[in-house]
């Protein structure tokens, strides 16, 4: 049976206990959270688990095989180092870090102790992201276009990181598991709306080696919810909508063909394709379930990481570059090639 | 009775012509296009209106007093000009031209003989837009936060224009009508799927002096219809959506208020509101025959331009500059100011 | 060229004008409508048409092969007889008469003269219906459980008919196109909720002698647009949504199963399957230009009546037995087979 | 600390325990079922809480105070009348009971011993619903119209109950909860897709002493989740949909009003309103908390049942009523007026 602290009862650290309860061989040993009025929620909640403020105690306990970190961003470098330093494996909430250099460190760190290092890229785990990057694998789409994904709703404002790190994150981690593409620049806008707060609306555009192009638009301050990637290819085109309940996935049999036509060149170049759409069936498994089961495995050695800390580097590399593009009001950062890391 | 002149006759003249022929005190004199199966075709549906291809013998005919020039974009301005010099009022399907200089020399040329030059900004003239430009003006919305744009589809490759030019002049035409503000620099990604083809992907975001953004999402290779646009305030949101039947138009008593929060800095400083959503009555009248009928107004010096050459030339003006945006790939490019022109 | 007469040029009139104008080898020769401002817009519209008052009239033109009758629902019977007696082919705006005695007459009076009679059941000519009756014919459902469909919006309340003369008339069509079978009996409720007007809201059920049931379910006072009808089989269930742009039709490889299992009697005896969703491309052809073009077909004796007469008394049948079953408070009523006519 | 067993841990009582644990005053002591892997589940999530097999052990222990019957039908009767001549307070899941008999007994049996009786009658307790009823009583819709509700899905088939005990009371109890009425008579149809399984889908009609009609229409077998209804009055109508997420109630100030009109009989009598579409606020809190809540301040004698045993017997009579009208093909049923227990 292996142990799990989880450190942080947030928004998110209950989705997190209640998942890892559901997993066979695994418990919940200990729920960490300096607030009282969490500790308390927990406690009504859990009343087989240790409910405790101080993290360090949790590192004495050798029942603690594992910890996941659920905290503001500023502290998943100094938890999570102190965790593997301990000798225990660590799965962190997004974004892995604060930084591409605090990420490389926590890699180098798990690496060289043999240790499981996830970021929990929840996205990855869900049916319809995982039927995404089959369809590209298989083929299905061609040629890759375009993604472009919009992600915004009235959402919580960060203190510590803003609308980029808390929610492009989602999109970033989606981006590089379905097309397994690197970005190479980017550009971005970053604006805030409320004074002395964090940026609440961005835009990011990537390019990558291939055509590929990549959009992005989050938003902490908009007045409907939006979760919508589209994925389009030379031969078909994929719509994920993550709010209409129902068929999440359609793949569209449409796009356009170049057609050589002499008689007249105004506007017969291009010939449309208008087919059936498809809704394949989508897995319904709750991700955060699917994720946590994967966590478990990972530590027995028995699956490979799918969203291991190079996953996690990656993503923080082009927040830093799109950092970087937003402060130059748009102008293109080239993002240095890290790919033996994503490998 | 005002004799008008339709000049092409290809997607959106036959909605002229229709439109035209339902507007008191104007009747279509002529429909001129250079292609005989569009000459058949318009001569089928109108049997009492002259079909010719030739443009010169319309404006020799002293029954024509307006044209209406539908045609591709870089025609726009020799046939207008031509029909200005011939003392004809002129009405041009969007955009006004293939540049500001050519823009501004058509006002020049309108102003100097005291005739009435439109430009088919078509969505002004909804009930939708109108509404917003309502609801701004009333300081229903308070500050303006941002101005975000969607309109994609699988659209018809212009062979001409690419999809800046094409379908973002839509967003540009209602973002200045609804909001009065002007943009002072822009930074645009553009990007085409297709080889030899004009960029079918376009991505423009527009500062402003005021703390307004807008962003606009341009795409003639989506596999959805998505028309949607969300303006954003201090004190309301509003989502116009174009697509789905029904309420065009809702207004959300949604946003967020500053609070001052000594005893816990974490996420308390933001205080959310989520109240009702109200979806204004929307005047029902079909947009083109609207502008029609204001553009025999115009003619008749009873009304004045509600998207005069101005209004064309500050659309222009933008689009000239996110092109030159586009091509150092998002660098930010200031907009000279012309604000005298918008007036 | 075929002359064809339009009588009754009030909401469906222009429509019918319109896309007989279209339709090649025929031609639109008279507006009927004893209505002056009818008559007035009409002439506008169609200059080229001949505008009157008096129906007799037009019976004397010999250019006027065909009569079109799209007048309210109790002249039908008088205006189709003398078409019909003059020798002159008729289509009829749905329903095709008052009465089943009315419709039955018609239908001996084009037979016994060779004449073409067809009625409007215009969904019928509709790519989606065609699709569906497609998909039934070649055994994609399965067996068939049953139809139900939902007709209601915030509609025109007629004077001389109640909501199911005028909305379920089009869901009765569709039924019986598609699954190709004629109920057995009708149990029916009618409401009105404006004193001294017809009733505007009805339910209907209708038995068969399969197993298949249907519903419809019509309301011309309801706040919102739904046009939703569900047949489900016991293969595959479809879904043809008429208001929600795009894909109009889906086919759910959803249902169940029984499957016998010993061990616990529970929940168990039945299996669920819940596979893809699969939109077939629908050919986007208007329909009622399909339908002037079959109209036309029919009279040179190139094609056979889709909805010829004997499909407009089926669906009369059905409304006068559930009349009788309204006035009886929903008591089943059977229907007289009538099959012969159906064939 | 009111002591709650929850008796049946099958689809519904895991959300019982867990809403129960979250009320302030009441704690889960026991959980019952007699199946062995839904203990062994109940235990792994609630280490806390006896989990049993035997339902008469639980009510030997004088912690329990109240039990919540959450089995299947039939077994409401005898399980719920137990635990009543064992002096405990009382929550059944809907429907109370598996006859109107049963039912009206176990409200003597409450009633005489002073206990609380409440149904589970789940949507009362939903902010949408409870808006609904404020509507109503603040005279907002004016005269009730029509009430129309659509409940469908592929829903689990019950083995000892069809769709009408399964669904329809879902709706019966809204009905009955928002508008105040008691139906004087109803006409129903049910009918089985399925060999030897209950009737899957029903219709049900119901006829009030005011001009109320109601109409039902459930389903176990459709391929898509519809949850909506249409509460339409002279003044407004209101449509509540739980499916789609965002806004759940929208008013639309629609409808109709009779015109004297001398000059045109023909279409005029009836004038049409088209207004503004309203979505109030609605408070966002799971139903089955407050309904919790307010068992548990009922059981302390500070609240007055809400959904009280005579609403679980009003809502069974009328089942009974339309299973008899079923029985006998749509012929409308009677109902006995019990209008004094409803209250």
């Amino acid at each position: 049976m292996i142990g799990v602290a989880v450190v942080g009862y947030g928004y998110w650290g209950p989705n997190l206990v209640r998942n890892v309860r559901e997993v066979d061989g695994a418990r919940v040993t200990h729920v960490v959270d300096r607030r009282e009025d969490r500790r308390a929620e927990a406690a009504v909640r859990h009343p087989d688990v240790a409910v405790v403020a101080d993290f360090a105690t949790v590192l004495d306990d050798p029942d603690v095989h594992a910890v996941i970190v659920a905290t503001p961003v500023s502290s998943h470098y100094p938890l999570a180092l102190a965790a593997l330093q301990a000798g225990r494996h660590v799965l962190i909430e997004k974004p892995i870090a604060a930084s591409a250099a605090e990420a490389r460190h926590l890699v180098a760190e798990a690496e060289s102790r043999g240790l499981t290092l996830l970021v929990d890229h929840t996205f990855v785990y869900t049916g319809a992201v995982r039927k995404m990057r089959e369809l590209v694998e298989a083929g299905e789409l061609g040629e890759l276009y375009y993604f472009d994904s919009t992600r915004v709703n009235l959402g919580l404002f960060q203190s510590d990181v803003n609308v980029m790190w808390d929610l492009a994150v989602h999109d970033l981690s989606i981006l590089g598991f379905v097309t397994g593409e690197e970005p190479v620049a980017v550009s971005a806008m970053a604006m805030s709306n409320i004074d002395g707060q964090p940026e609440n609306i961005a835009y990011l555009t990537l390019l990558f080696e291939s055509s590929l192009v990549a959009h992005i638009n989050v938003n902490w301050l908009a007045p409907l919810k939006v979760r919508r990637t589209l994925l389009s290819g030379s031969r078909r085109m994929v719509v994920f909508d993550d709010v209409v309940p129902g068929e999440p996935l359609k793949v569209y049999d449409r796009g356009v063909d170049l057609v050589v036509d002499n008689a007249d060149r105004y506007d017969l170049l291009v010939n449309y394709r208008s087919g059936d759409v498809w809704s394949p069936r989508i897995d319904p498994s709750e991700a955060l379930k699917v994720e946590m089961s994967h966590f478990v495995g990972c530590i027995r050695g028995e699956e490979a990481p799918i969203t291991g800390g190079a996953a996690g580097v990656a993503v923080v590399d082009i927040l830093e570059a799109a950092t970087e593009s937003a402060r130059r009001k748009g102008s293109l950062v080239e993002l240095s090639r890290t790919g033996a890391l994503l490998g």
